[in-house]
């Protein structure tokens, strides 16, 4: 028997992370849906909605975590820099601006107007960039160094996977107060920080979970890569629509703990993120994006068996444009719930 | 000085209801939004998201204490009756279903499938009639008397406002777990049992709260009762997207108790509505319909200042048709947050 690989991240850094964010972060509730045990013949089915949290996606929590402890080591840091199209912007845009930060964050030219508008609105400085000429790892590096400032990576990062962690430590909360033990975490996952967190955070105290990654179709790299043993990146070509969800594979740090918490890593069509987008909308009455969606679709259309089990799922973010909830609602759920 | 006339529910009978609502009716959280304090520059402003409870209104709420207080004082009691077009119709059939009893609701043939269907799911019959050749409670009125069956009220009656009226212990004990004091408090309102039973909850606890009812133009029958010292009815003619508010007077229990307990009642336009539904869909992440989201447009687009106050907004439901959501997004929030 080999000894497992220590990891980055421990069960105390997370409980220090939910200490930080007391008061800062949305307590997200854990909504009972009993349409979505009727679809699944489940016991108990909840959903943990992010699309709830600050900014709209679970982002804030790693980031304000990650911005919060660097300050404390570093009482002098003023400027923090980001590349992200997307949810890991605004995130870091409002961890700054409570914490009396400027950010400078490095996003796309074509990146959806809507949230090139929220992270300026947030305080942010936006650097456009030409995704088919120009480095972002080059250019965020760039300012980071002219302005001293402390580059904060999307998922691979001790503080931000802790961030994402304490989503699994409310969770078991909660569940505690229904006197329940979870049987299946189903979570979306790109870079995987958010699935790493939860992961440790919820068999930190349920060691029996079985905690499932959900990715794209075409974007399973953590499926490949956990059958494989060791990090695989996905093919250049293929497109989703679940646009939070399409990291190219999984993080150093990320990577170790999805081998030795997870279950596996579900691959799923973007249909089945409409299909969830159009239940949510229609049975919880969330408002939830694309790759927010997909681990509900997940729930309701993969090949899991939940019948008599007690199974949560966590919808990660709500930032959609309206003509893709649109096109969500024209395609339906239909399911007969 | 005049005794008041005493009133039909008091803090006893909603405290009742509390404790026969616990692990039925969902606990809904009390979110607060910063983008709701930027634009009315409010101190601390929440909202109480009613969409997230059982069959996505709060009408469920009174449903279920009516019922559940019912069977106590009629063990044999079997069988419910109710007219309604829309959220009372499916409260009424969860609340059947869940105490073990038989519903029929009367509904008008052309409403909404989508409502029609709901409403079947959850067990119920339907039995339709025609809204322009048939009276709607001599229908009901035959059944219950055929069946031995009660007839549930969609707002005035004593037990069905106590259930209402739990929304507003929750909102405050959630602001006492804040220190905060609520100084105003916006409720949509049709017949009138929300926002009679949530001001008496909350007024017991906070009596300088001032407690603003909210309705259609067109359909403002409070507002003249409220200063005419009598019911008035609305006018024939007008209508109005917000398909939840449109009762035609305030109700013989409700009115004395918002006689007492209001500041006042605010007509706002449809479009202050649809305004506040792609604010609720773009900022909230939460799915509500035009009357549901009534008081949170008149929060952000109506007559009163809220700066520096402590304000909760009630979102009252979300069950909307995708094409109405579509209508409220084209329109837009046009609020620069």
């Amino acid at each position: 028997m080999t000894d497992l690989p220590s990891l980055a991240v421990d069960i105390a850094r997370i409980k220090a992370a939910a200490a930080r964010l007391l008061g800062q972060a949305v307590r997200t509730p854990l909504l009972r849906s009993r349409d979505l045990e009727a679809v699944t013949g489940a016991t108990a089915a909840f959903i943990k909605p992010e699309v709830l949290q600050r900014t709209g996606s679970f982002k804030f929590r790693g980031a304000y975590n990650k911005l919060a402890a660097a300050k404390i080591a570093a009482p002098d840091l003023r400027h923090v820099v980001a590349f992200s199209s997307g949810n890991h912007a605004q995130g870091v845009a409002a961890a700054a601006q409570l914490l009396g930060m400027t950010a400078t964050i490095v996003m796309p030219q074509d990146a959806p107007r809507a949230k090139i508008g929220n992270t300026r609105r947030l305080g942010a400085e936006v650097v456009l960039y030409d995704r088919w000429k120009e480095s972002r790892e080059d250019i965020a590096a760039d300012i980071a160094h002219k302005n001293a400032g402390l580059l904060v990576p999307p998922y691979d990062d001790p503080d931000v996977i802790a961030g994402q962690g304490t989503i699994g430590l409310e969770i078991a909360d909660d569940l505690a107060a229904l006197s329940l033990c979870p049987d299946v975490l189903l979570v979306p996952c790109s870079g995987g920080g958010l699935v790493a967190g939860t992961a440790l955070a919820l068999r930190d105290r349920h060691p029996a979970t079985a905690v499932y990654a959900v990715e794209p179709v075409g974007f399973d790299d953590l499926a490949r890569s956990l059958a494989a043993g060791h990090q695989i990146a996905n093919e250049e070509g293929p497109v989703s629509i679940c646009d939070a969800l399409m990291a190219k594979k999984p993080g150093n740090l990320t990577f170790p703990i999805h081998q030795q918490m997870l279950a596996g890593s579900l691959a799923m069509p973007d249909e089945t993120a409409l299909a969830a987008m159009a239940f949510a909308f229609d049975r919880l009455k969330l408002v939830v994006e694309p790759g927010g969606a997909l681990a509900l679709g997940a729930a309701l259309l993969g090949p899991l068996d939940l019948k008599g089990k007690v199974v949560v799922v966590i919808c990660s973010g709500g930032n959609v444009d309206p003509a893709m909830m649109q096109r969500a609602l024209a395609q339906g759920h239909g399911l007969d719930v």
